[in-house]
């Protein structure tokens, strides 16, 4: 029997994952809930109904997984739906983690669900890639890049400036600062040495491109601790060359071991990705599968990436896995 | 209370772990157990003992850490020991993992203990990077190249030849065969395209040097599926130049999602090592903290890396984990 996966929220994230169902046999879609009315929706094939029907489908859906966004959405519908189903969100507030999976988690144990939260990329598995690391290199030393990359924050900030028409912001690790780190020289890096960012603007018919750039390059939080590079492009050419979002970036651990630390070691796990929604939705969907087998075993309450057993990802058996992968 | 180790076997790979304890204070270490005359094995601090010993040490030791080559001791040292003791291995023959696993599972089943099999960087750190990107990109192929890097195997075969005084071969990726998985291309390649073989040799004086290197070259099995590269140099220079273990590789997953497949995605983890041996011991030190709980809360048999939630890796509690590192 086919793990039944219910989707709820049909944005970026919501239509990866049907996509990725599309990709696990062992797995099949009974529909998406929206809170919008269900007719606007246009699904690549998966059934559309009403959030409010989900009470109806208590027993047909194994796992549910929620692709509404961190500020707003999964702090009131994780713990509102992990009552009746299990679940697998993205959350990814890093400083409201620990307050969010106490909610859930009072709500899964008494409900006797199974909650995964905060599985993506980061936090996911580049969480995951900064405990194996750390476990493994005790004395070292922890670095994350983001990029190159689009940063939707930004490019949004962007687009509230006056006079802007249309933009795009990538984020881009500095290159110099992962070679320091890949060297092993375990460098002290300021906001401003590790990232650069680079924006695409289409400014309006007689916009102060001048006054634009002054604006973005001195943008608290967003961009004044950073290199800033604003080039002025066409809507066609940000429509050519910049429609996708790809992101990415690494995790490193660089550590040392022997009597003195005298021999350095260089973990890096990274992530190239055409779209980052797609993948986010792609660990998703492996998580569910471990959601489900968590909960058929009876572990319930809220956990996260730091608990599963790897082999709850896979829908292969124990000894395929070992024999084809160890 | 500390978590109490021993060391059974002390190469490489046991002085490895011994510096390894040293660096987590959650754990002590009771001592080297070996079978040769304890008063011939110097250590850097750990009492040594006579492997017989073993026997009065049961309630002493919570993890024995086996440091015993694949080849002739761990096939009987691990099953033997798993009888007494929770065990963690690094054995490393691929192909006869599923026979090792179960031999070790059928006695510590029965005997209650806990055993790790195959845990270090390749099995091990490895074998993870491949399940977990396999699992969240079902659609992609995998790619594991190994170096630059000394391999003694190599190494000794090299040595074993007429005419030959000393010598140190490398792995070596070849960069073009990287470069094109990095891509997302998801070549189909052969041996000599992924990867070359660098040795250093000290010819002994007289010796016909061009024999010597037509024999490395032209040798089945470890050289002449590759493309070699041989230089002599004198020992002088191998001692001051290849004196070293330095080891490493990557494991790619070149992936794919969307509705047909148009969105990449490279998922890439990669070791540079300055000491193999430092390194696979660090590996075995983090997962005989998770052999310890997993035996305390009733886990029995032998285990995988798959098998073991990454929280249990680290000496830190579940809070701290979650609010540092998700």
């Amino acid at each position: 029997m086919r793990i039944r996966i219910g989707i709820y929220g049909y944005g970026n994230l919501g239509k990866g994952v049907e996509a990725a169902i599309a990709q696990n046999s062992d797995m099949e879609l009974v529909g998406v809930f929206t809170r919008r009315a269900p007719q606007m929706v246009q699904t690549r094939g998966a059934t559309v109904y009403a959030a409010d029907e989900l009470q109806n489908k208590k027993d047909g859906i194994d796992v549910l997984i929620l692709c509404g966004g961190s500020a707003r959405d999964l702090p009131e519908q994780t713990p509102a739906l992990a009552k009746n189903f299990n679940v697998v969100d993205s959350f990814d507030t890093h400083a409201n983690i620990p307050c969010h999976l106490q909610k859930v988690d009072e709500v899964a144990q008494k409900a006797k669900t199974t909650a995964l939260i905060s599985v993506g990329w980061d936090p996911g598995m580049f969480s995951l890639a900064r405990l194996y690391a750390g476990c493994i290199l005790p004395d070292g030393k922890d670095y994350t890049f983001w990029g190159k990359g689009v940063s939707q924050g930004h490019s949004d900030a962007i687009r509230r400036i006056d006079g802007v028409a249309d933009a795009k912001q990538y984020t881009i690790p500095v290159e110099a600062a992962l070679h320091a780190v890949r060297g092993g020289e375990q460098p002290a890096l300021t906001t401003r040495e590790k990232h650069k960012r680079e924006c695409f603007v289409v400014a309006k018919e007689g916009a102060d491109k001048a006054r634009i750039e002054r604006e973005i390059v001195t943008m608290p939080n967003y961009f004044a601790d950073y290199d800033t590079t604003v080039h002025f492009i066409s809507q066609k050419e940000l429509d050519e060359n910049h429609a996708g979002l790809p992101h990415g970036g690494v995790v490193i651990r660089s550590g040392a071991t022997g009597a003195n630390g005298e021999h350095k070691h260089i973990v890096e796990y990274s992530l190239k990705l055409d779209s980052n929604a797609e993948f986010t939705a792609s660990v998703l969907v492996a998580f569910a599968r471990a959601a489900y087998r968590l909960n058929k075993e009876g572990t319930y309450g809220c956990k996260t990436v730091f608990d599963v057993p790897p082999m709850y990802l896979s829908p292969e058996n124990r000894e395929d896995i070992i024999a084809k992968l160890l």
